[in-house]
């Protein structure tokens, strides 16, 4: 026990010396591309898979990129941080395309892709289909910073979050179900396969509802923010583990419990200040995760080994291209036609070139069974295209979005937002120069001095914030919804800080605690 | 490569299940034990000890605890986390007896206790020099936490936490001089060792004012929260592994760099907001870190083999109090001679009976070389006071406290303060109403009603702050400078919120800035 333990504490060193090289250098990478402002139009991670390629061309290998590294302890974070962050409500309102490019695009796109490589290449079936499977999980993570900064509809990132997480979980599952055929251990049969897909998506899907449902209640019956924090960390590694265990799709109970969590146990179970600090840890996680996975996928590349499969490389970019293109003009028509969501053809483009792959194919062509003969070759092409659609539509995206006139009025938005902010500042501030006057060892004439220069400028910002809804009529509704969502986290978090340091008892106000509870309904 | 990392993973992967169950019992203790109201005179820390020691009794053994895990995973992000909460302010005003108590007091301790052990029992006098240099770190995780709770004063607080940051490192480094006598690779010299020492504090010092400063000035360029937040991470481990890999003492310069990175960096480098968030990451990270520690230090106890040395434990537990005894009484009335720290006889006490030896002592002792004979005998012995110190003395420090009446007047603080606060939110409250009043859409009879039943309330508080002022005017200046902190939080907050939000420019209202700096020289 102690010998084993011991060989157990030297690998975590190695990997902790590992990845503080590895962070060392994205981090080197986030700031250099701050101070030199011609890399801010390159996403963050988008960058570190160039640097990470750098590193690879000169063969410094950093850390050696496993599945179970990617699987278990890097995509149960990003998926919990994703699915915490969806709004249900919005994907409410867009399940059906949704789930339609989540299950049917994902077939779309195994068939496809599997039928391209097997037909035009010297693939064997089963090997294509082991590529088409990891191909079909979308890595939305650059793109959907991309929507954030330009201020693309909200619609678009939650169609294209929402798909990604699901289709995540539908993708490892058919790459699971496939994996079977070409060692010979399983034959397909189309019943088999749905019952078997049932199963792990089944559940995933029951472990995740028991452990998300089960959290928020428990969280409920106590407030301790640190405690509640270290829950979602557990419950997101504790419910992947548990459910892989069980036979079930890991992917898809994070997601769950994930969903459950930030849309309902956040709400009913955790106070306005400790719901933020999680959503800040997790945002912090992710951030840290992803800028590990990103570098390490550009470090993992082999530059001769993807030089000798070019011709496969190529064939499976354009396989992939055209059943994205299939699954998403057809499917979003389709739900066009059955459903109230309305997916513009602009927004159809945007959502199809910028259906990125990442960190989850690469982790299912890096599990393909060392004993099996065309590893080699899928973890070649797999490669090959994550670093296309990384690179060439990731980099490609941003002007796809914005000559679509998929851009929203985020600047005009900003200035106005930016006045109210300053107005409610300045307000404060004047507040705050109230709170001097009753103390009595101040020198007065200084501050009335300085009070009246702020009240002077409160009242120029509030002229032309006037100014600005005569010209603006359409933005006073948006602004002033985020200002009242504003003030709203002010107010619970002024509380809830106070509580938080023993300064102010638990029972709030009842009449603030109702209206808290009034305007989060508007 | 690729089975070197394999089986890297696999202890990844198995580390990460059991200390998930680890973490799953420790957060079933802290729910629980704010569920039963009777726990909570227990500190948590100690709730965990007694639930560890209580697996140990059934013989359920969660995670082999190895010096490893606890130096170099564990201690570097606890001495971090306390070392960036220590205001540089408070620790320059007590620095005398801090440095008095870590370094005299450790000598005292060390020579005390090996001298005892080697008079009192058969342990040869090298292996009571390591008993010695073990259990010469204090851990003041629970005593602290008791203090604030309980009110005690500051400089009480800053004594023992001082103290403590530094005597881990001269502890450690007098371990590792003393570590080589047994084994016969090193004769003891009196010149030899204080060059070793100079050597290793000296590269410590050394490596993290480097790293400290440098990272200051870095974050001063750039405003990344995220990328921030990281780089304290990774300099906390990456100070730590690289200042061991340099021959220097890791527990120093994390120490230092902590110091430099709260008390320097975080204000010339980061805003508000991102001070806070990486206050609140490092909060949430000793707790986690905590939850696992001392749960793990209860479950490792190995009761037959304590039982067997139970002579030695004994005398230890004796010599433990009595070189403390003498330390602190005799460093801390020589400091009240010599400086202007005047550290009362009831807090001498509460100081030489709050000496609690936690993960350091275990840490220590557990690196003993296996090759060495009298092992087990140090174990057990540590093993053996560390449980006496959490257990006995840290349970009764709170009697002790009480007894010595140096809880403060905490009560009537907090509920001055609580009317302050309401005050402070009612008044927003019908701030908020305000905007309300300018939106259109809203049943403008019911926020009248609304309105003044806040309004009433709001008088109802003020008439009551007004009462408490007049029976208790030593209140007031300490509740106004709280309350101006608070605002002054929210205000800055408030904008990098904005700012981080993207619905704010960076270029604050210079007037705003400057009453920000004014008030925090207050």
């Amino acid at each position: 026990m102690s010998l084993e333990a011991s060989a157990a504490d030297m690998a975590i060193q190695e990997n902790l010396e590992q990845f503080l090289v590895v962070l060392s250098v994205s981090l080197s990478v986030a700031t250099i591309s701050r101070i030199f402002s011609w890399f801010r139009q390159i996403p963050y991670t988008l960058l570190l898979v160039i640097v990470g390629l750098g590193l690879a061309f000169i063969d410094v290998r950093l850390v050696n990129l496993s599945p179970e590294l990617i699987l278990e302890i890097f995509l149960p974070p990003l998926l919990f941080e994703a699915a915490w962050n969806i709004r249900w409500r919005e994907l409410k309102e867009n399940w059906i395309p949704v789930v339609l490019f989540a299950i049917v695009g994902v077939i779309i796109s195994v068939v496809g892709i599997a039928l391209a490589l097997s037909q035009l290449t010297d693939l064997a079936l089963p090997i294509a289909l082991l590529v088409g499977a990891s191909l079909s999980a979308t890595d939305p993570v650059s793109v959907v910073a991309l929507f954030r900064e330009l201020g693309a509809s909200k619609k678009l990132t939650v169609l294209m979050e929402g798909e990604s997480l699901f289709n995540d979980g539908v993708a490892v599952v058919a790459f699971l179900l496939l994996v079977g055929i070409p060692l010979g251990t399983e034959v397909f049969s189309v019943t088999d396969t749905v019952l078997s897909f049932g199963k792990f998506v089944g559940i995933g899907i029951g472990l995740g509802c028991l452990v998300g449902f089960g959290i928020s209640y428990l969280t409920q019956r106590f407030d301790l923010p640190l405690v509640e924090q270290s829950l979602t960390l557990v419950s997101a590694y504790g419910t992947y583990l548990i459910t892989e265990e069980l036979g079930g799709s890991g992917v898809i109970s994070v997601v769950t419990v994930g969903i459950i969590l930030g849309n309902f146990g956040s709400r009913i179970g955790m106070n306005p200040r400790t719901r933020l600090l999680v959503s800040e840890f997790w945002e912090f996680l992710a951030f840290f995760v992803n800028s590990i996975v990103f570098l390490l996928i550009g470090d993992q590349i082999e530059f001769d080994s993807l030089s000798d499969n070019l011709d496969i490389i190529g064939i499976a970019i354009i396989a992939v291209l055209a059943t994205r293109f299939i699954g998403i003009y057809g499917l979003a028509n389709f739900s066009n036609v059955f459903t109230k969501v309305d997916i513009s053809l602009p927004e159809q483009t945007v959502l199809w070139w910028g259906g990125l792959r990442g960190s989850v194919s690469i982790a299912l062509a890096l599990s393909v069974p060392v004993s099996l003969s065309g590893r080699q070759d899928i973890i070649d092409t797999v490669f090959g295209v994550v670093l296309f659609t990384l690179l060439i539509q990731g980099l490609s995206t941003q002007w796809v979005l914005k000559n679509l006139n998929l851009v929203g009025d985020q600047p005009l938005r900003q200035e106005y937002s930016e006045l109210l902010a300053r107005k409610m500042a300045l307000g404060r501030v004047i507040d705050y120069f109230q709170t001097l006057d009753e103390s009595p060892s101040i020198d007065s004439e200084f501050y009335r001095y300085e009070k009246e220069l702020v009240t002077g400028q409160l009242k120029s910002i509030e002229e032309k914030i006037a100014d600005f809804q005569q010209k603006y009529p359409q933005l006073e509704s948006i602004a002033m919804q985020q200002l009242k969502d504003t003030l709203l986290d002010i107010e619970a978090d002024t509380y809830a800080e106070l509580i938080r340091n023993g300064k102010l008892g638990k029972n709030l106000s009842p009449i603030m605690l109702e209206i808290l509870t009034e305007s989060s309904e508007h």
